[in-house]
């Protein structure tokens, strides 16, 4: 099975990482962990250059989403945000009983102007966004900033196979809240840590809808190891971008529009065309690429950039396929 | 530094969790966790005689706690509990916006009739009971789950140390959760894995507000392993009850009154005098107790079951202090 459909990493974590998970594979397990996370916090607050006030750990970016909507929104509040974009948001605004403005992205994904303007209480930017890969740059990000009525969270879920990220705006923007996860680039998809960056007093409010031991002593070791070695993750991010810049080029050959990625994915389009038969003939020759069944994206495939042989196995297989 | 106040156990896990937890450390981490923790369920549906899908697995039972307000409670809606107890609920209840019934408990902490009649959309019950470790018998848990309006919760986190679970129960009564935790019994605070045994459909309401990949990796492999060694948890139950059944005894010898204690913890009480400053005392020699300055129970030291030493240690301590 070739499993390029959920945008994990297709090469191993750092080897740090899997000595100090057995390392932590002691007799200190029957102990709490520090609800603070204090160690991996510091580390981060090293590696990014933000001070450890200003950041928060989570169970995965995911729990870190729920944090903020259960701390900001009260039920009726307005979320907003680009779509296509991240499923969950869309999800979470609705188990929190929030209203979902849902702002269709313009032509090529660009920022849509009526973001800034949808008097929410918090704003959501996945950036690089998923399914189009594509990044809005800094200088937008930093308008929309100062354009929102309430709270931005940028989703920098993806950022590390990005050109530039939104963390220098931080200390200028109060109503500002950067996420991270270490699913995608660090490949620890199977540890669920992600880090929440912002002002203490935003990170306050999420702190006391947060369960305390949210994060188990494993992950806090892991993640902070993954942290200490960046050019094992480098190397890996480096591996991909090379490879995305392939099958852009073969997928472009083959008749496909692609918007520039700069996640580990790509968004394979013929406008007009609905791909979701091609995507089950894949299936059923073992190849998993995401088919999303919305008016906007149904003519097109998100595939995550795998290993080169993944990725020659697909094109392989699509050469034949292609509408 | 001896601690004593957070019930935690002083026995290492078993060997197994930490083979597992080494094993686990290996390149799959780069791939999503199963979002159903099925193999854990599975070895949890085997050693408790509980169909798989009456099983949830959480990050923690303290996620559970939270996933059963989420999911039944709506703003202004009431949550009774027999108090004193476990303290997270009356938070969890305030941070969803419902309504804290706290029914005190009677006299010896017998469980109170007027728990039954709250008109409650979820009663909790934690039994056996923090901070006093007593125990409500199964068929008056029974009654209660017969009599209350909504859903009961029995929160078994101590229950290895005691004499009866409420398990046999679970196919009788709809309204039923039963929730556990890898943190006492099995040793593995640091790990944050609880169950929660319920009807299907019950289950359901909750993995509507759960997060997909609540728990790692790491944390399903390693619950996975702790089920696979029961003897080894057993074992240091055995310990752990010899030990509270000494430490009891010398504490009335002392003068304190201990109510029969069914956890991995006592509570010794001199009815009228309030302990805190004892506590502090201890504290200052590097003994952690915990000390409640509530009313009803100011008058008491909750004292974690620790190794035979630690005990030593702490009635040593204690002897000439007693007031």
């Amino acid at each position: 099975m070739i499993k390029l459909n959920t945008n994990e990493n297709p090469y191993p974590p750092s080897p740090r990482v899997l000595e100090a998970l057995a390392r932590v594979a002691d007799e200190t397990l029957r102990l709490y962990p520090d609800p603070e996370a204090s160690a991996l916090r510091a580390r981060a607050a090293t590696v990014y250059g933000v001070p450890a006030e200003w950041i928060l750990a989570g169970n995965g970016s995911d729990e870190l989403i729920a944090l903020v909507l259960r701390a900001a929104i009260d039920p009726g509040d307005r979320v907003a945000f680009p779509v296509p974009t991240y499923s969950l948001y869309e999800v979470l605004v609705a188990t929190q009983g929030g209203e979902a403005v849902m702002v269709p992205f313009g032509e090529d994904f660009a920022l849509p102007a009526a973001l800034a303007d949808a008097r929410a209480r918090v704003t959501f930017l996945c950036n690089p966004n998923s399914p189009s890969g594509t990044l809005v740059p800094r200088g937008e990000v930093e308008a929309l900033a100062r354009s929102v009525a309430g709270i931005l969270v940028v989703d920098e879920a993806y950022v590390d196979f990005a050109r530039e990220t939104a963390l220098p705006l931080l200390g200028r923007h109060d109503n500002l809240i950067i996420l991270r996860t270490f699913s995608k680039s660090f490949s620890l998809a199977g540890l669920r840590v992600g880090l929440a960056f912002g002002h203490p007093e935003l990170l306050a409010g999420l702190r006391t809808v947060k369960d305390s031991y949210n994060l188990g002593r494993p992950a806090q070791a892991a993640a902070e190891a993954a942290l200490a070695d960046l050019p094992a993750m480098d190397a890996n991010v480096v591996r991909i971008r090379v490879t995305r810049a392939r099958l852009v080029h073969e997928l472009e050959r083959l008749g496909f529009r692609v918007p520039p990625s700069e996640a580990n994915f790509v968004l394979a389009r013929r406008p007009g065309i609905d791909l979701g038969a091609l995507a089950r003939t894949l299936a059923g020759r073992n190849i998993l690429v995401r088919h999303f069944p919305t008016p906007r994206v149904r003519d097109a495939l998100r595939i995550t950039v795998g290993t080169d042989a993944e990725i020659d196995a697909l094109l392989a297989a699509l050469r034949p396929l292609v509408p």
